[in-house]
């Protein structure tokens, strides 16, 4: 059924009615009547592109607040200590409490590596929000795990790729340099090549990462990387903080794309500030992450918008820097541009990936500049509803998709199970 | 009438009856029966003591996003320009509206610094939130315009302070180091001192600052403020982020409160992070402020709450500094501390001054860490019912007080007259 969304404000400022078909934005008037469609009254509305969360492990909700204020290598023992209990089923109910408070924020398409991948794909497929998912590969330099790596990440794209009617993306996703035998990372690229999928891989998060890359590979990441020959317009480089200038050219000048996630590099006292500045500079395609709930712990993209303007504007002492616009971008066309789907856009052919805000509410007046209030002054609440693929999935903060209340109380319970 | 909360979770985790009766909190016990009182069912709630955000502009908030990616001097010349026009209707506009967020996100008391000061306070009174205000004396060495600004603060003390049962307390508020003479200063405190109120005041915000302070008074600015004697426990300095550690030794001396305000730092570039692990060490009073809506651009205290942790852990490379608990203690007792009111703890005869949010929010579940979802995970959308000074304000999500949507539009109104 189509759907007809009358008198929204878009970020112009101007009022539009919007019209859905299938699943994608049929077209977009002053004024459109269709009477077999149904109706949203946006009159009061903000109507935005949905937002795209281009880096994040979405079963890790299940872990919020198990490790604070510990450093790294506490963090990730602690971490992993859970992470190795997580069961199929686990992941299912961690990805389902994920996508509902995505969805609640605005997020309408997410870029996920994990394993236990096939519940994560189902609860994608129950939840109604779109995806690429990939399953994250590890071999450690075993070259028996190497394959059998191989063999599951293909699989999972061979039995998902595509699915609910384009909905569900994979991808190939080798975890990191520290993570991947050359040769992973190598026959990984001839993956994502055959699937035309894109190559999601954790780049220069860390110092010790660029230390232990110079030490093993006499190379920095990207140059590493480079000389694998596996850098292109599909591999999207998850971090990116530790990047010289000349890296950032590098990795420009193979289209890659790069998924930035402030709040996790910040919360885990990484030291640092991605070099957005020179990304920009270089035409770099720049999106945006929240990384996993481990290490954030929301996966809030307004949160995620906010924050990486405020830290590029203190890091470089300048406040001219991550301009509002760009940021906005970010959250919204360089995730799709990253993830290759039309969307990040209001405009007729793009996919139907849409949220709606509430113009009226005290935290977003006076709309003085309203990318200025997406950015720095909007929160998750001030999301009404979410249309994914043309589909409405969340009307009046409320979840159509999901039995929200069963969800969370299955999440407590698996949590409890997991930590206790 | 007496409320009666019924089965909240508190923040240790264990469920509790809280009797309100008067303005304050009565009894807390497993288990409480009053037939009088009116009663909240708090079964699926977390209660919290109200927020108390101890830096703020909030009639500002009629300028959010009118000066953005801007240069400080840009900034402020931007500012100015709409400010010089604000008249006294439009800020009690703009205080109306940033009650309205305030309240709406958990935070139940703050502390102002501004002019049009009887509107303000007017405007405070109707929307039944607590605070704290002073008039922002300015006096640019001229002796004529002193004594008038001192006269202002203090009419405004007397008319004002200990309205509304106490609900309103007020300040002494000398603007700055670099916007009031030291005869300005020193009279300030002696009226601070005469009233037994706060003495509210910008210190070592900028760089800027404390080269001219160097240069004009050549002492660093804490020192000055020393040399002149009005450092007492009643002080209440916010930004403190280029200090040294031996003035931070030097103001825990003499027990001032700092408000950080880490949102507004980061968004003007400020370039610095304050030293918050020194103030822990050397016992001071840490509080947290939002600073105006002009740059800020929200009121939320969850947000300052969340970037102090992120900005604290980031710029030490170390995530043990800046532990949730203290962060959450700055959001709530410190603040109290520093404005000398009983509040910000759950604890018969303290101020009932409360915060419920939705314990069933899929972004605050599951329950690993309730202090940590507070502060990393929670945004001003999961409060739902705010009491302040034993009333209740927010039902539900919807403010009791006021007439929201009035207030927006008016707020958007007047917006674009000062603007357009």
């Amino acid at each position: 059924m189509a759907i007809l969304i009358k008198g929204a404000t878009l970020i112009s400022g101007k009022k539009a009615d919007v019209l859905i078909e299938g699943n994608s934005i049929a077209k977009i008037a002053p004024s459109i009547t269709d009477n077999s469609a149904e109706k949203i009254d946006a009159s009061r509305k903000l109507l935005i592109p949905g937002l795209i969360n281009t880096h994040t492990h979405a079963a890790m909700s299940l872990f919020k607040g198990v490790a604070e204020d510990m450093q790294l290598a506490d963090w990730l023992a602690a971490v992993r200590k859970v992470e190795t209990k997580l069961t199929a089923k686990q992941a299912r109910v961690g990805t389902l409490l994920a996508a509902a408070e995505m969805l609640k924020g605005g997020t309408t398409c997410f870029n996920d590596m994990y394993f236990h991948m096939d519940e994560i794909a189902s609860a994608v497929q129950e939840s109604g929000i779109r995806a690429t998912l990939g399953y994250g590969m590890v071999d450690m330099g075993n070259e028996k795990k190497r394959k059998s790596e191989l063999a599951v990440g293909e699989k999972f794209v061979k039995d998902w790729h595509g699915k609910e009617q384009g909905r569900i993306h994979c991808s190939i996703a080798p975890h990191s340099i520290y993570l991947c035998s050359k040769e992973l990372l190598v026959a990984a690229n001839e993956l994502s090549q055959k699937y035309s999928v894109p190559y999601h891989i954790h780049l220069s998060e860390t110092r010790k990462e660029v230390f232990d890359c110079l030490e093993t590979n006499k190379k920095r990441p990207a140059y590493y990387l480079d000389s694998l020959g596996v850098l292109s317009n599909r591999t999207v480089a998850a971090h990116c903080v530790w990047l010289t200038k000349e890296e950032v050219r590098l990795l420009a000048s193979h289209k890659v794309s790069v998924s930035l996630n402030p709040v996790s590099n910040m919360k885990l006292s990484g030291g640092s500030t991605a070099p957005m500045p020179e990304m920009q500079e270089f035409g770099m395609n720049v999106s945006l992450g929240t990384d996993g709930s481990a290490s954030n712990n929301s996966l809030s993209m307004f949160e995620t918008m906010k924050t990486l303007g405020l830290l590029q504007k203190n890091a470089r002492w300048d406040a001219t820097v991550a301009k509002e616009g760009a940021i906005f971008d970010a959250a919204t066309v360089g995730g799709a541009k990253a993830l290759e789907i039309y969307a990040g856009v209001i405009k007729e052919g793009a996919l139907a990936d849409l949220a709606l805000l509430d113009l009226h509410s005290p935290n977003i007046v006076p709309a003085h500049s309203l990318v200025s209030n997406l950015v720095y002054s909007a929160h998750a609440g001030n999301v009404t509803d979410v249309i994914v693929d043309g589909k409405l999935v969340v009307e009046n903060r409320t979840l159509l998709t999901m039995d929200e209340q069963k969800i969370v109380e299955q999440a407590q319970k698996e949590a409890e199970k997991l930590v206790g």
